[in-house]
């Protein structure tokens, strides 16, 4: 079959791989659509992502739907033929964390197209691919393709508000208005927040969110920036969420905290960021690391479902499978962009 | 100044009484509205609510909204002439209940309008109350006095969702689709569970909840009831509000959890009513009991003044301030009603 | 090998059976202590317990630690030889409750001697058992079999403690001082309640409770009962473990808990039992069910290993193997006993 | 009467002032002992306290007890000759966060000896100080003075330990064996921590620790101290306290703390210190501070009461009121020093 190897910086390859057969308690999907991430964009640009090395080439991607085409042994669903959408997440389910229903925390998991692990495990840009069964989550009728291989960047979107303690009735302040920024937007609205503010230094950004339902943005080179956050939630913001990955958005998302407030971090940040400690201590925060997601990935699908959420407009862009390099530049590119998409239509 | 007194049972008597004074830190309110309760009910039918009995005759009624007219010492806000809703609780500040921030249990608590204290405490059927300025909340404009006197309910109602954990992305199933009952189903929804049933043996109190967005009802007469709560939350409810004050209500919702869910008091149930405590023990579930409020009055305002949650439909009939004993009759009888307010337009 | 059979109420025999091999991932353990619980008595009594109802003769018992005499394929540790006590939990691993860190709610769960599934599930009065190795726990130096048997009622005692939501600092009252209401009384004073007070109708439980290091005793018979209470913990008991499973306990609990306080569920009460509702929402009170385990195993042995638990004097007696039906009559007889032990010295 | 006043860094006067009133709802308190906190070095060094700057001259000190010796208007309890000490924290009761149980984080909290408020509120250095009757918890027979003065920083500890969301059955880490970190090994170990190990550079630190029941100890110098840690916790800590106010302590206890680990921030680190974002995103850490106490005072006294904590190691040295100058060169000397007390006879 065709599948993109990552041999390195700016090195990923479309090859024939062989095609890989559903082991016990398996089944093998024909990826239909494919989302680019932006830890597929750092594994792209520099051949790594942080600390994680790939010892080998390797197929990249981990957000995807697709078809069930044929079944391992002692399968019983999904059947051949059904439409779903898969959970990259492959824990031992034996660990302390897996037991304690943190999975996501898991020493031994294997996620699709990550170098986490050594060697790095496969991933979905690919024609097919072979997942555990019990990763498989149908889609209803209706329920697109593409729209499926949104459920793993808003599952983590939703995890960040889980790890938030949650957000009903209560003040919210997104710094960074990234894919990932706009999907918490969505979430945090549909759980109820009185308020959502998104906070980002482009004009572009900041309208998307508007149009997603926020209630108010900043852009944190205005001058009056403090004094606009003050007047969009008087006392500070009681759940913050920074998804810039940015040193300036986190010191800025803790000044324009109120105290008792909780911080999520969930972009990634650079080792050795400076943290406004003073703050940390005398307004007695909550800083919260949100790593992946557990438990929610069929809440999202139940929430696109009944309506509460809609996806759709984060779909920029889709490319069809043979252009993925091409739908990468794009990704990366920095343009009026939130989510690409590649599709695979035979 | 004109107000009813509670002389006894079916004695509700319209009077002249003294015109309080505003003392240092309270400010006098003019009522403009005035809900009325299932407690009011009680008070009126029986001359008593359950164990509270009052000791002397009293000025019956909590839900209220008006204009600020007198302000006692030391009060720099509200001003006259603020447009207020009043939260009636009246908790000491300094037993162990409020400082742990659960001062809706304060032992001292005086509530307007309740024989919970010896004496009974007056409350708001009248022409003008005292009350704390730090219990007045401004209306922002164009919020009608009548929402006003709603936010004591949907206080209620949102403390019973806080009681039960959180509703985000949850099945969450309505035992009793009264005015309480009602307003849980708008909370829930706002504070985003991903499916909300209400369950009533009355035609209308369904009706009422598919129009407020419940994504479905049930009927505990129909003979398929379980089968099909089974069909619209798969694998039980995570999470119930028992919100009928009947014990079979309680066995419904019991059976009808999931393993592991939270069920939520939030109506009167009689003493002894039988528990079925196998289920508590081997579903392992959290049964919560929920008793008036605490911090939520000014988050239903914010939910409201977002459009997250729209009370208007729940006012089903007004009536002038001189026909309380008309609308409290009204609202025993058991029509299709689900609030019945009064007001005052002088 | 030798084992118990039950065939019915009063019914159970020990009989040849073949001997079981361990499968792929499990180990073969030589049963070295086993204890008696609660729920084997009932079993034993009256062929069932509760809504559990064997559809076959089975082998009873599911505390137990003995020696490892062969490994299954594909098990790396523990080693045959290793000294281990058995976590009689087998969980799907896959449902929602697994996934959710809540395994004890599995739906499929396999509990050595029970007949919660169908067929039920053998257990440990045999020479032999098979166990998963995930769930053998090694047993430190020093650390002798019988403290191994005592692992699993004191992991349910430890959990009904972290449903609570801890006790660190706060007054505790025990309603019921047998087996499980001392070990949760030496749960709850090692993880800190300011002071445990444990109430039983019988003196022998009281005196043993105050040599485990309860603070105070109470005797439901006594008129003073109350009052003393009050005394022992003014304002009310912040957290109440109801482990007699007696209607009259949970009544006398809830009446003694304070304001916002914490019931626990650990004994089982009957289905229909009368509850004091009107205290669990004006005193609005959690009340938990507590099923089981999850999650503590390991930790029972750290406080064991730590000193922080002594077990030691939780075993009254140890009959022999061979003797198992004459422990039973002892365990059943009411008399002085807190647990009743087998062993097997081969 | 007699008093220290700061006057500026190394000015600490003895001088004569007026002796002060109760007012309404205060009593007089005549000082009998009292400690010498870190943040009073603070303020005796530079005159100020990290961002708190004192805009006059005015008396230190905030960890004290005493004897009651006058009472204002309405005061009913505590007698005139009770013994008491003084939680130091006067908070406003009436905004979000006291309602909220959260009275550590009042914006207008007038603390004892405090220049957090403009202007600063005077301390206990002195021989009498007026205080509400509500902040005066009264000393069982037998609870000495010294001992009494050690509740404020006792509370401070045992708010770290409850901010960790618990420690029963954990393994816990505290980098930093100064005062608070003694202090909170005693909480921890009292709370049911299965593990408590303390990290220090100083060899005295580390044995006093060891005397007061820690499980081991680690010296951040020495080379193996990851192996040592690794030993002591396999897979990590699961709660680690930051009590040495240093970034490279808070690395050290991020390292070694396990997936899913919260850290408490307890000491008082500087803005702008690097966080090792990376573990704290990919290990999903809780990274909380702790601001002073709410709520825990009371059950300290409790805690003492009952045996379960010890606080008479604690006092290294007691200094008469007069030499309060010498006593805190000696607390500030960098020796094997734990708390140095003032006391005054008279």
């Amino acid at each position: 079959m065709k599948a993109y190897m990552l041999h390195g910086a700016e090195d990923l390859r479309l090859e024939d791989v062989v095609k890989p057969e559903p082991g016990p308690g398996e089944v093998l999907v024909a990826v239909k659509a494919a989302g680019i991430c932006g830890s597929d964009l750092h594994y792209h640009a520099h051949g790594r992502c942080g600390n994680f090395v790939p010892t080998r080439p390797f197929i990249l991607g981990h957000e995807f739907a697709g078809e069930v085409v044929a079944l391992g042994a002692g399968v019983d669903a999904p059947a051949v033929g059904a439409r779903v959408a898969v959970d990259p997440s492959r824990a031992c389910g034996k660990c302390r964390q897996c037991r304690q229903g943190r999975y996501n925390l898991c020493p031994e998991m294997v996620y699709f197209g990550s170098a986490a692990v050594t060697p790095p495990a496969d991933g979905c840009y690919a024609e097919f691919v072979t997942a555990p069964a019990a990763n498989c989550w149908e889609l209803p009728d209706g329920f697109e393709y593409s729209w499926g291989a949104l459920l793993e960047p808003m599952s983590v979107a939703m995890h960040a508000v889980m790890r938030s303690g949650g957000v009903a009735g209560k003040s919210v302040l997104i710094t960074g208005g990234g894919t990932i920024g706009q999907m918490v937007l969505l979430v945090a609205n549909a759980f109820g927040a009185a308020r959502v503010v998104v906070s980002d230094l482009k004009g572009f950004a900041r309208d998307f969110a508007v149009k997603q339902g926020a209630s108010g943005t900043l852009d944190p080179a205005d001058a009056d920036c403090a004094a606009k956050a003050e007047e969009l939630a008087p006392g500070g913001f009681e759940v913050v969420f920074e998804a810039a990955g940015v040193g300036a958005a986190l010191a800025q998302g803790i000044a324009m905290s109120a105290p008792g407030a909780t911080v999520v971090q969930v972009g990634t940040l650079p080792d050795g960021t400076a943290i406004p400690a003073n703050a940390l201590l005398t307004k007695e925060l909550q800083y919260h690391g949100s790593w992946r997601f557990a438990n929610v990935f069929e809440r999202v699908i139940d929430m696109v479902v009944s309506g509460r959420i809609d996806p759709r407009p984060l779909v920029t862009k889709v490319y069809p499978f043979e252009k993925l390099n091409e739908a990468i530049r794009e990704a990366a590119g920095g343009g009026e962009i939130i989510k690409v998409q590649i599709e695979n239509q035979d």
